[in-house]
């Protein structure tokens, strides 16, 4: 698919646990979608060690890449959250007390809370715009295209809202789905003959197993809703004339 | 941690429909379960577009940094499977009919029934090897240290137990996790210390929403028992002195 004005971006999952296997990253889906409906799309995702050479290294190589890049994860109060630090280093800015995080957290703890564990989440490029955060105080902050969020995907979710106005898309992506009672093989020429007669929209085929059967998910993308209208149709007509079921 | 046997690996998950949220990717955390009980460890994951360019370059970049490379997806029978291509022009191989996948399909279909759609999914590298699929037929392959599975999860998880022996890794991690009622910035500066004494065990501290409440989990990672354990009593004094509840 061919979008001139694409605008896109890059994702860092920064964290061992998602390596070991241990948690599942729930933030890409977020992140993804809510992005898309800006008009801003995903091209790539990495999910990379609490190591800071590693943080730097890939944070540069990404925003010079990709239009925005978004980190989750390393911005707690731990000896294993170095996100902020390890991004002040790959900007080469000041790494230390952001003054408006230090008061928002100040207000936000009880007096006598704000111990030495808190304070370090108002470190940062001390320079940095926040990132709101109405879960849980600690701020997130971002520097040129690159926006450093938590880890945690529920205090994520309520974030990121706060950026709407701040990241400037493109067209948002339309998508169409038609879930098939089939195989691919089955489908896979007459989808072929139809993505070549449409380019400008993005034809995926999906298999999926879902109460003990198997199907195929065809996904339609394109900015152009009157494109992915034609397509869908084309689908439908070959469909119809192979007798396959269309599920829920 | 330092490991100097350490064994690593990679994975890059190759599909648009994870890439755009629509689909949450499974996979990386069982290779990871799965290649960490063998000894070998994930250090990097990348999520990228069905985009020919992108894999061969992806592919030709991981495979020389890290000992294996894991690759889901794209080997399926439609025009947005094009995994097998690009990874033979990665390693600049022949790409056609597989003889041994070609009769193990030709074998698993009705006659008649192995169709030009199905054919394609015995269409690799000519030289590869062989990752068969008790699930569902169509095999997946590798070449050298490039090891290419389907993104349909349950498929990919019939068919890794085939590559243990093949695999050769090193010394397996072994893990301990302490769930606490706490917050991370309450056990933050006495988690540092525990660190700075135990060079050798990786500690990680991820904070958790569970029942509504608000908790922390501590993982112990280690090649060595003895030092988890000796790392792990150390936390567990000080959780006692904090009065700082343990929980399932």
């Amino acid at each position: 698919m061919e979008n001139k004005k694409e605008i896109n971006a890059a994702i860092i999952i920064i964290g061992n646990e998602v390596l070991s296997g241990r948690t599942k990253d729930l933030n890409t889906s977020t992140i993804s979608i809510w992005l898309n409906s800006l008009g801003i799309f995903v091209k790539e995702v990495r999910i990379i060690p609490d190591f800071e050479k590693t943080i730097i290294e890939n944070v540069n190589e990404l925003r010079n890449k990709f239009n925005y890049v978004f980190t989750t994860g390393g911005i707690g109060p731990t000896h294993d959250d170095i996100t902020a630090e390890s991004v002040s280093k790959a900007f080469n800015l000041e790494y230390g007390f952001h003054n408006e995080a230090f008061s928002i957290l100040e207000k936000y703890y009880d007096p006598g809370e704000f111990n030495d564990g808190r304070q370090k989440m108002a470190k940062m490029p001390t320079t940095a715009n926040l990132i709101l955060n109405p879960t849980s105080g600690a701020p997130g902050f971002y520097v040129e295209n690159v926006f450093c969020l938590p880890g945690v995907p529920s205090i994520l979710k309520s974030m990121i809202g706060g950026l709407d106005n701040v990241l400037v898309g493109g067209d948002p992506v339309l998508s169409k789905t038609i879930n098939l009672r089939t195989y691919e093989s089955e489908i896979a020429e007459s989808l072929t003959n139809v993505q070549n007669n449409n380019k400008d929209v993005e034809i995926g085929s999906y298999p999926f197993f879902r109460q003990g059967k198997l199907g195929v998910s065809i996904v339609l993308r394109s900015v152009n809703q009157n494109k992915i209208n034609i397509c869908s149709s084309q689908i439908l007509d070959f469909i119809s004339k192979k007798n396959i079921e269309i599920v829920e």
